[in-house]
């Protein structure tokens, strides 16, 4: 399995809209992406971190596909509609990464992804 | 649900044992942190990213916790063994976020952990 990550650097001076992402834009994403999608997270920094400073990022959200041909397949087509879309709820720029799943376990039920 | 995610940053000059870290770094942690751990994921960055460029991140790893306090319970009696078996994969300076986890979806079998 592959993640492709996008992570949002915080800083005193971005913007970051947390309702828009977690209501409008994620779970068209996650509508967009349709079947390629094997898994969605969406976690949102928190303003107490470990030294008490800005968290790093101000948001992570991973997209897990079989490849990322296949991920790649399944976002093209709607890269100009998602891309457009980031501009309303930030203007960081956001860091793409492109990762091999290698260990993954959950004890937890998951919370649904609104999609 | 909260996500303690530890990031290791890549460029040409750090150096990352993949191996190190996915068989003996990562399954003590697990070991170590227990029941207090509710999720565990641990992706490796591929080379071949979405521009052809090296990877962000080496790696990435994000541990689930019902709490930033239990998280740090179950981490600091073992905080000193952690910390001090990082220069045996890599000399990166690690990237610490605390995020609270709000959306996830996994539609694949997970692997398992090897703890």
């Amino acid at each position: 399995m592959v993640k492709v990550t996008i992570l949002y650097p915080n800083s005193l001076e971005s913007r970051f809209d947390v309702d828009y992402y977690l209501e409008k834009h994620m779970p068209r994403s996650i509508e967009l992406l349709g079947a390629a999608l094997k898994g969605v997270s969406v976690e949102i920094g928190m303003a107490k971190d470990l030294t008490g400073g800005l968290p790093p990022f101000a948001a992570i959200c991973a997209f897990t596909c079989e490849s990322l041909e296949a991920f790649l397949t399944a976002f093209a087509p709607h890269a100009s509609e998602l891309q457009g879309d980031m501009e309303n709820y930030t203007d960081a720029r956001a860091i793409v990464q492109v990762s091999e799943l290698r260990i993954e376990n959950v004890k937890y039920e998951h919370t649904q992804a609104r999609s």
